[in-house]
């Protein structure tokens, strides 16, 4: 006991230390280190929805076969430590587009997780989003898939910097007649192009969509945002993929989603684009476990989607950027997709403006192959509040809850301590053999809500309203 | 009811069909495939013991760093349901030695399960093990590693076909005091060279051992098997690895071997050997979960060594031969250990005895890329008993048991049924909607049975008696 105050009062003296990699404060315009190259590269990120850490071949799925991923690993860089920065859709997308966790832009919510078919909110307009920032940057700018950022004309991704939208203004589940939706729209800008969209279509579509956006800005940097709508239940595949994975529908579907990113890389060397793209593939969150053999895995991680659970946050990423990222890297350390918002701002010579947080780190230089840790915190929100904090190999859990059912939540003090370097599916607590460990994360978690503005969330309003 | 009979009664005008893949019986001598090059290939099996089937970066551990079993398989093909012929040690080696399951040959027993210091018996001297098969055909041979089919004189493996042997009797854990055992011994051959062995220096005596025979055999075909004594616990490394892995001794213990891998591939390729050498990779059963963060991890799988869930006897398998391998190749083909024996008798162009049944197929057609499968049947013993049958993507379990503890085991009418191709981690028992698969696993097993000659086990009896 003695010891342990001791080393809490050491801790004390030094709170700077428990910044680094948390999140990054800019009082005034600051620069980040400039881009290694004067050519700005492209930056392709698509983004999965849904897929669990387990899901691809090169992650230990053992019947879905998706060999366009398994390459793109073998000549990039595989992430095994990645998290989003929310457990559902919504907030993890937030998370992506604006570098920042989602309690900072209200798109975090006390009794909605996320945005619904009568939700009169969106992610605010003064927001800055990676679009917009890269547009600055002199980028073509689209995004091309499920956007679930809000569907009023005000909020939609045309309004958030991106040059052209083609896609599902929120999840292809949303048409719940209770609740009066509308049949899933199809947009084109905002345009509804089609009603009920024809899912099975959807992958194929998206595809050839990003193919004619790529070959028309191959002249110029640009940024394509391709959020699949799959595998988002329910499930659809066209003809081409439907019954032939040994993994039945959901395989089918992961393995279109593998075509399509095959299709895309491929374009890329045809068009000899390869040497200047980042492309980064990875989910929005885990496997929805709740839908039986319709939702994903996470492999050998504990939960899925909607929980703090490893299984809830970490996904697959794959980046590949061949001549810059080393062919055939596993990278284990920490990293966020909050991180690729910095990072794509960064590579495109650009800088994050001043006045607000941003969540995000600079990622470049792991991209390069180096190895200096630049991110040593990972924060797991449920909605507004904070369930658990990872510091290095150490994730602490305040509160633990059923990621779906509406069970209570479950307080814990001390806290359930785990040690995810050496047990990454969460089995061993060892909060009693470290209580050193818990005194540093309880500072890290005062310092980290030193620094909170609370904000209004903007998933409760509904447009009845 | 009235459709479930029909389909019994079809299925019974074909019982030839239920032979398919599940077993070999040759009652007179009968050639099988000659070897495609006149050119006999060296053949290495890299034998791990206790590796989980999630353990390995390719596999999808996040903390283990296995670059070269990772390259290994990006360079070859990696194997997804690959199994062994049992959950623990001995009957697992028997297996793979002698191209038959473990009740065929004794090495199953009642009571126990694998030998121990003060067991009396060993592999029969009557039964062909691979080295015997390999150097009919001229080849040199040596176990380098764990043995543990009997440490008595007359079982070793200079009296089973090996030409050399350096390495464990068994276990590295059987040193218990109570049960009289004396420290463990290394042994050269049949002389004990160091008592108690220094087991932080087995991994690299192993690969030197091993590099060594390679190097003097280079200008004759050889077969090279390689039982390392790790992951099985208590775990070692040596000073270079030791406390240097993220996953804790564990992972330091799993790096060393993928070092050892690492060391034998080079050495394959600076000999210009590589292109006329299959290396295999796997291990003897999975991980040990009941040791804690001192096993391993299965991944997706349920449940681990000594059970018959996957866990148990689903491994990963890593299979290298550059030119006649496709290089990247992942196979979900249904695959034993049984069927490395028949392989590599085949490779070796000699044929396979009569007079007994053997339990492997040939997988050469495999290894060359071809995808039509050899193998459709898949069984789970525990000792002598049947407890579950896999056949195609289905696996029925009849009986249950926890791996470790004394727990009696549960009997299953109608059994457990799993779609493994779609839900590999054993969770939606689909039996009630799939009666006709029971009644077509139901004939495969009276099939199996009718050409069973119960043999005495060899694991009962000991020193003592």
């Amino acid at each position: 006991m003695g010891k342990w105050l001791i080393r809490a009062r050491i801790l004390c003296r030094f709170p700077i230390l428990f910044l680094l990699g948390s999140c990054v404060i800019l009082l005034g315009a600051a620069p980040i280190a400039v881009a290694q190259s004067e050519t700005k590269p492209n930056i392709i990120i698509l983004f999965a929805d849904d897929l669990g850490y387990g899901d691809l071949g090169v992650y230990g799925y053992p019947t879905i076969r998706t060999p366009h991923l398994d390459r793109m690993a073998s000549e990039g860089m595989k992430w095994t430590q990645f998290y989003v920065a929310a457990s559902v859709c919504t907030p993890s997308r937030a998370g992506l587009l604006t570098g920042r966790l989602p309690v900072r832009t209200g798109m975090a919510g006390k009794t909605r997780r996320v945005l619904f078919p009568n939700s009169a909110g969106g992610l605010p307009r003064e927001e800055l989003t990676l679009a917009e920032a890269l547009k600055d940057q002199g980028y073509a700018t689209a995004c091309i898939g499920k956007w679930h950022l809000g569907h009023l004309s005000q909020y939609l991704p045309t309004e958030h910097g991106f040059d052209y939208y083609f896609g599902l203004p929120y999840s292809n589940d949303m048409h719940l007649k209770r609740r009066g939706d509308p049949p899933v729209p199809l947009l084109r800008n905002k345009q509804i192009i089609e009603q009920p969209v024809q899912q099975e279509t959807l992958t194929a579509r998206y595809t050839e969509e990003a193919m004619r956006f790529i070959r028309s800005h191959r002249d110029q940097p640009f940024f394509l945002y391709l959020p699949y709508t799959f595998p988002h239940v329910p499930l659809f595949a066209s003809d081409r993929f439907l019954g032939k994975s040994p993994r039945g529908l959901y395989g089918d579907v992961v393995e279109e989603i593998d075509w399509s990113v095959g299709e895309i890389i491929e374009l890329l060397r045809e068009l000899n684009l390869h040497q200047n793209t980042l492309v980064v593939f990875t989910s929005d969150n885990g496997p929805w476990l709740t839908q039986g053999l319709e939702g994903g895995s996470a492999g050998l991680l504990r939960s899925g989607k909607g929980s703090t659970w490893e299984g809830g946050m970490r996904v697959p990423c794959i980046t590949w950027w061949p001549g810059v990222i080393p062919a055939g890297t596993v990278n284990n350390a920490l990293a966020t997709t909050m991180d690729l918002f910095v990072s794509a701002v960064d590579l495109a010579g650009g800088r994050l403006p001043g006045g607000r947080v941003f969540d995000g780190v600079n990622l470049t230089s792991l991209f390069r192959g180096e190895t200096k840790p630049v991110r040593e915190v990972v924060y797991y929100y449920r909605g507004t509040e904070l369930y658990a904090v990872r510091h290095g190999p150490w994730k602490a859990h305040f509160v633990t809850q059923e990621p779906y059912g509406g069970q209570s939540p479950e307080y814990h003090d001390p806290p359930l301590l785990y040690h995810l370097d050496r047990d990454p599916s969460e089995v061993f607590n060892v909060a009693a053999e470290h209580p050193e460990v818990l005194v540093e994360i309880r500072r890290i978690v005062d310092q980290h809500r030193e620094h909170f503005v609370p904000v209004e969330s903007k998933l409760e309003a509904l447009i009845s309203e």
